[in-house]
């Protein structure tokens, strides 16, 4: 499950207002057995939290696409895929040190290394950003791998089965058209 | 708001149960104003509608990463991204021939032209796939693009700035071991 989460940073986070469900993406990033996730402190989860709240219930979920399966018949048609779903409570992070640690990590999650490489957040910056931390006790994984499962009076159909492998890629990055004189690429966006 | 549901196969599906949220990944397909969701009979939200049932609240999020924004602060990173949420009421898809529609439409939203390159479902296959759908009333969509947008003392800090692409890429097809001798890979796969 750890391997999983850490493959990504763009989560889905679930929860209920006025009995409705609630879906937004937002990113997270896992720091040992806990889940941190960004949002401005305008964001409706996060103006639910806080110190003086019991915290809000929350739904995590993170999925990756490896694999289009195509099968002889439409009914095996499925995805290749790996999903962690995280249930718990969530809390605002309001311990300075905490939240410092947090941003960090939302940032190196992303971009391995980058926070070491740009400016940290000053007091204002950091008041203004807010965190929310889902501890990792109630968390479930679900993943589809392998080839096509068609029944065997499929297999001589004339139709063409197999799996077309999906994957994330990066493109040549685009520096801003302002960047100080002599700034080169770090290495750490040069292995992508 | 059509243009990033159709770009998108695989979305999250929220809902509540015993009054927590819940959020699962499933496919999806746009038809008109209406989305189409694919889930077994077993999967714990449709259990809840049918044709005696009033519906299940529900929220669908869509969201694509187009890029990742590197700015010189750490307040400023970002990502670049598109998303849809849709909020409604889901009903089972019962009728037989919407039935037949919404799973073509579901195996053409992930390879174009492929339901008509596969065996149909037959009755027992079709009995045992659950489709729901949601009409596309209450909509909404959010995306950010562009470029960094640093704080004006910042420009001259050495941090490299600027914004990494991302995109989705396929690799090559691998067939299934036990094709029909000269099954050839169809075009609708060779040009992805």
């Amino acid at each position: 499950m750890h391997a999983i989460l850490d493959e990504g940073y763009m989560c889905h986070l679930g929860f209920v207002r006025d009995g409705a469900p609630i879906v937004l993406p937002t990113l997270y990033a896992r720091v040992d057995e806990r889940l941190y996730l960004h949002g401005s402190t305008g964001s409706r989860p996060l103006r639910m939290t806080g110190q003086a709240d019991p915290g809000l219930a929350v739904c995590v979920t993170v999925t990756h696409v490896d694999g289009l399966v195509l099968a002889r018949s439409a009914f095996h048609h499925s995805i290749n895929y790996r999903s962690v779903v995280v249930h718990g409570i969530a809390h605002q992070v309001t311990d300075p040190e905490e939240k410092r640690l947090a941003l960090d990590a939302l940032v190196d999650h992303v971009v391995p290394g980058r926070s070491r490489d740009s400016r940290p957040a000053n007091t204002k910056e950091s008041a203004a950003t807010a965190v929310i931390r889902l501890d990792l006790d109630e968390v479930s994984a679900k993943l589809r791998t392998g080839g096509v499962n068609d029944e065997p009076e499929d297999l001589a159909l004339p139709h063409w089965a197999g799996v077309v492998p999906v994957h994330k890629g990066y493109g040549t990055p685009l520096p801003d058209p302002d960047l100080a004189p002599g700034t080169e690429l770090p290495d750490y966006l040069a292995v992508r």
